[in-house]
């Protein structure tokens, strides 16, 4: 999931790290081996605007696992997201290549 | 580094991965603490077209860790950007939160 970097638009990060991903964490348990947040900090130019305010990967074995394990929370889990963002996020499936 | 799928555009991911990303590593050396290449399967629906064709993510300790490290090699690195795409890469630095 990316966060875009859009004007007037809020992403509160603590609210984010600190109640909403062990929520998920708790929700997907094991079938997620792996999630990690990142805040931008600027574009290629320091100083610049990052395109993206926040960025979190999930990592699971097979886009079917990430199903399995999300598909029973989704309303769930989607519905704390107002309460860190009004963002609307871009998601994309990924294969880990190395 | 984010590639963005755009229509026309290509992107060798053999090459990147077999032979761009190993001599990225080898000029960067240890300072890089991690380089994770990911692949777009889809967007959020199945079977919808990823946003980003290709993403490559490198962990370094600081923003200054990851200049003095590329910065030397940086002509060289994206004098070989032109093998395996002719996507201008979307490019932002992160703090690791989780």
């Amino acid at each position: 999931m990316f966060y875009e970097n859009a004007e007037g638009k809020r992403f509160d990060m603590e609210y984010f790290c600190n109640k909403h991903i062990p929520m998920v964490k708790q929700k997907l348990g094991a079938a997620c081996k792996g999630l990690d947040v990142d805040q931008g900090l600027s574009g290629a130019q320091p100083g610049s605007k990052p395109p993206f305010v926040a960025m979190a990967h999930m990592l699971f074995d097979s886009v079917d696992a990430f199903q399995n394990a999300f598909g029973p929370h989704a309303d769930y889990i989607m519905g704390d997201v107002p309460n860190y963002t009004d963002i609307q996020p871009v998601i994309q499936f990924n294969e880990v290549k190395t």
